[in-house]
C-alpha cells in the first residue's frame, strides 16, 4: 500500500499501535507533543544519529528491518559509552516516494526488535515525506548514576587500553557487499546489452534464451560463503551492553571511554585528546576476527589499516588503572591493546617488526 | 571554504568551540558520546523534528541562518505545547556538497541566537554528508514539574477553546515567496532564450544589452510590500514561550494542549480525539491577521481554509474551564475560538452565516 492512501495520521497510528513503554522512566511515550520521562534519582544521556541514504546505507543491499536494527544498535551504543542503560529512543524519518507502508512497517518491526532486545521503549518521532532519499534520525536517551559515568575524558598515563570484540569485520562486510553488487549490476548491464541487441535482430530463439537468463539474474544470490560474520557486523551490529555488565561483575570501573564508530585510530584520538594524554598501542594486540583477515587478503587490503580505520565496529574502547590488569585478563572478549602515555609522548602504534607509526584519524569528508 | 578541506572533527570542533551551556540541568555538552543531563525533582520532556530539504524548506528563499533558527523554534514549540520550559537541543545536520564552512557558520549563527532568546543550551549533534539534499534534526529537551505539564488529553465538554497570536499567516508568506520564486525563475528563463537568440545572431548590440539586463535580474528583488508579517511568519517563526508565561501570571491551568503546526483544523482534531470530546468552533472567531486576509483576496483563495489548514503557525491551542472565562477574556493575543462538547456530538466550525461543517484533517501525504 501507497502512504498516500492511509494519509499522516492513519499511517503513525499503525506504527505504533502495538508499542508499550515498559521503562518506569517512561511516563508518556508517543502520541503527544514531546515524551514526558522521569529520571529522579538518576543522570539522563542523550545521543543523537543521522543516517543517509547513500552515505550510511545502501538498500541494494539492507533492507527496512535490518537498517531499522542497525539505526537502533548504533544510537544505543553511545548510551553504552557512557556506562549507560538505555531507555528510550524517538525515531524520525524520511522517506521518498519508493518506500510504502510495508517497508515502514518492516522499519518498525526492526526498531522493535532491536529495543526489545535492551528493554528499550520507543517514545516519539517525526514522519516525513522526502523528494529525495531515506533520512533516519534516531535519539537515544539512556540513565546512569552520577558516579558510574564514563567520559572520553579520566585516562592517565599507565592506564591499560582495551577493545570489546574484534575490529575491521564490518568494513570488510561492507567491501564484500559492494564487490557482489558491482558483480550483479554488471551481470544486468550485460544482459540488457544483449535483449537490445536481440530485439533489433527479433531473434526468437535469442529472446527465449534471454528469458532463462533473466530469471537466473533476478535469482541472483551473491557469494557469502565463509564471510557470513562480516556480512552480519556490516549488516547486523549489536550494542556492546553485555561488555559494560562483564566489568560490573568483575568490579571494574573504566577511567575513561568511547565507542569504536569512526575506527580504532580516529576514536582512541579522540579519547587521548579529551584526557590529555598519549598512547602505545600493539599491532598484534589488537584483536581481528580470521575471518576479516581472510577477506583482507582475498582484497589484497592491508589488514591493520583495515582495523584502524574501517570503522562500524560498535566496540568499546576504554582504559582501565593498571592495578586491574590481572581482572581484566581473565575476562573473555576484552582485549589489552596498549597503554597511555603522557601528552607530550604522542599517539603510536607499535608494528609487528618494531617499528612505530603516528596514529591518524579519519572522519567523514 | 570546503567542508573537505577543514576536516569533520576541525568542523565539528569550529561550530561548537564558543557553546557554553547555562542551564543548571546542563552537567555535559558537546564533545562526548552522549550529553549528561540533571532533571533530579522535574519531568523530562523530549520531541523531535525532521526538516528535509524540498519539503519543510527551500533554501531558494530561506538562508541557512533563518533556517537554523526556524528549526530550533518549531522544535522548542513542542516542548512548550506542553507547559515545559525547553533546555536543550541536539542538532543532526546531513549536508551535501553545495554547502560550505561559512553556510555552516551561518547555521550555527541561527541556532544559537534562537537558543539564547530561551536560554537552550546546544549539547550534542551528528554531522554528516549527503548525497542528496540538505536534511536536519533537531531533538529538544526540557522540564515541566509533574503537576504543571498539559496533555493533549485533559478537555472536558464545556471548556473553552483558546488559541493564541493569529493563523493562517505563514501559509499565505508562503504562497507568496512560491509566486516571487516562480517570477523570478521565468524572468531568467526569458532571459536565457533571448541570450541564447542574440548569441545564434552574433548581434553585439543586443548581447550588450542583455548584459544590463542580466545585472536587474540578479539584482532581483521580491516585492514583499505590506506583506513583511507573513514572510516573518513563515521565514522567522517564534516559539509561543510568552502565551505560557501569560497563563501562570493569570494563574490560569490549560486542562489540554497542542501545538498548532499542521493547521488548526487538523491539530484541535488530534486534541479532541485524545481527549475523547468534540468541539464547536466559530469561524468568525478565528484570529486572522489583516494582512493574511489581503493575501488570500489576492490570491483568489479561501480565508477561513488558509487558517485551518495552513499549518506552521507554532501557536498554541489549548483548553481551559469556563470558570476562567472572565480572566482569559483580559489577556492579550489569546482568543476565544469555540468550545467542548461530547465526543458523540463531533467537531464541527459553524460559519459566519449559521452553516455547520465537520472539521477535517490534513496531513503531510
Amino acid at each position: 500500500m501507497e502512504i498516500k492512501e492511509l494519509g499522516e495520521f492513519k499511517l503513525i497510528e499503525r506504527l505504533t499501535k502495538d508499542i508499550k513503554p515498559t521503562n518506569p522512566s517512561t511516563i508518556k511515550g508517543v502520541g503527544d507533543d514531546a515524551a514526558v520521562l522521569r529520571y529522579s534519582d538518576k543522570e539522563v544521556l542523550v545521543s543523537s544519529h543521522l543516517f543517509m541514504e547513500g552515505i550510511q546505507f545502501d538498500l541494494t543491499y539492507i533492507d527496512m528491518k535490518h537498517l531499522a536494527y542497525k539505526c537502533a544498535m548504533v544510537a544505543m551504543t553511545n548510551i553504552f559509552a557512557m556506562n549507560g542503560q538505555p531507555c528510550q529512543i524517538i525515531v524520525s524519518i524520511g522517506v521518498g516516494k519508493r518506500i510504502n507502508v510495508t517497508d515502514l512497517d518492516q522499519f518498525y518491526d526492526g526498531l522493535k526488535t532491536a529495543c526489545s532486545k535492551w528493554n528499550v521503549d520507543i517514545v516519539g518521532g517525526d514522519t516525513t515525506s522526502s523528494y529525495t532519499g531515506l533520512s533516519i534520525n534516531i535519539t537515544c536517551i539512556g540513565e546512569s548514576v552520577k558516579e558510574d559515568i564514563v567520559y572520553r575524558k579520566g585516562a592517565t598515563p599507565t592506564d591499560i587500553i582495551c577493545v570489546s570484540g574484534d575490529l575491521g569485520a564490518a568494513y570488510m562486510g561492507l567491501q564484500i557487499l559492494e564487490r557482489e553488487k558491482t558483480v550483479y549490476y554488471q551481470q544486468v548491464e550485460e544482459f540488457n546489452k544483449k535483449l537490445t541487441q536481440a530485439q533489433k535482430e527479433n531473434d526468437r530463439g535469442k529472446l527465449e534464451a534471454l528469458n532463462n537468463e533473466r530469471a537466473i539474474i533476478e535469482n541472483f544470490q551473491p557469494d557469502f560463503a565463509g564471510k557470513e560474520y562480516l556480512i552480519d557486523r556490516q549488516l547486523k551490529p549489536e550494542a556492546p551492553g553485555e561488555v559494560l555488565e562483564q566489568l560490573r561483575n568483575a568490579n571494574i570501573r573504566p577511567t575513561s571511554m568511547i565507542d569504536v564508530s569512526d575506527g580504532l585510530a580516529s576514536d582512541l584520538k579522540h579519547l587521548c585528546k579529551e584526557s590529555n594524554v598519549g598512547c602505545r598501542i600493539y599491532e598484534d594486540k589488537i584483536p581481528i576476527d580470521y575471518q576479516t583477515a581472510a577477506a583482507c587478503e582475498e582484497f589484497n587490503m592491508n589488514l591493520t589499516t583495515a582495523a584502524l580505520n574501517g570503522g562500524e565496529d560498535y566496540e568499546l574502547l576504554f582504559t582501565i588503572p593498571i592495578s586491574e590488569h590481572a581482572k581484566i585478563t581473565s575476562l573473555k572478549n576484552i582485549h589489552q591493546i596498549g597503554y597511555v602515555t603522557e601528552s607530550k609522548l604522542g599517539e603510536f602504534l607499535i608494528a609487528r617488526d618494531g617499528n612505530e607509526f603516528q596514529l591518524t584519524a579519519q572522519g567523514w569528508v
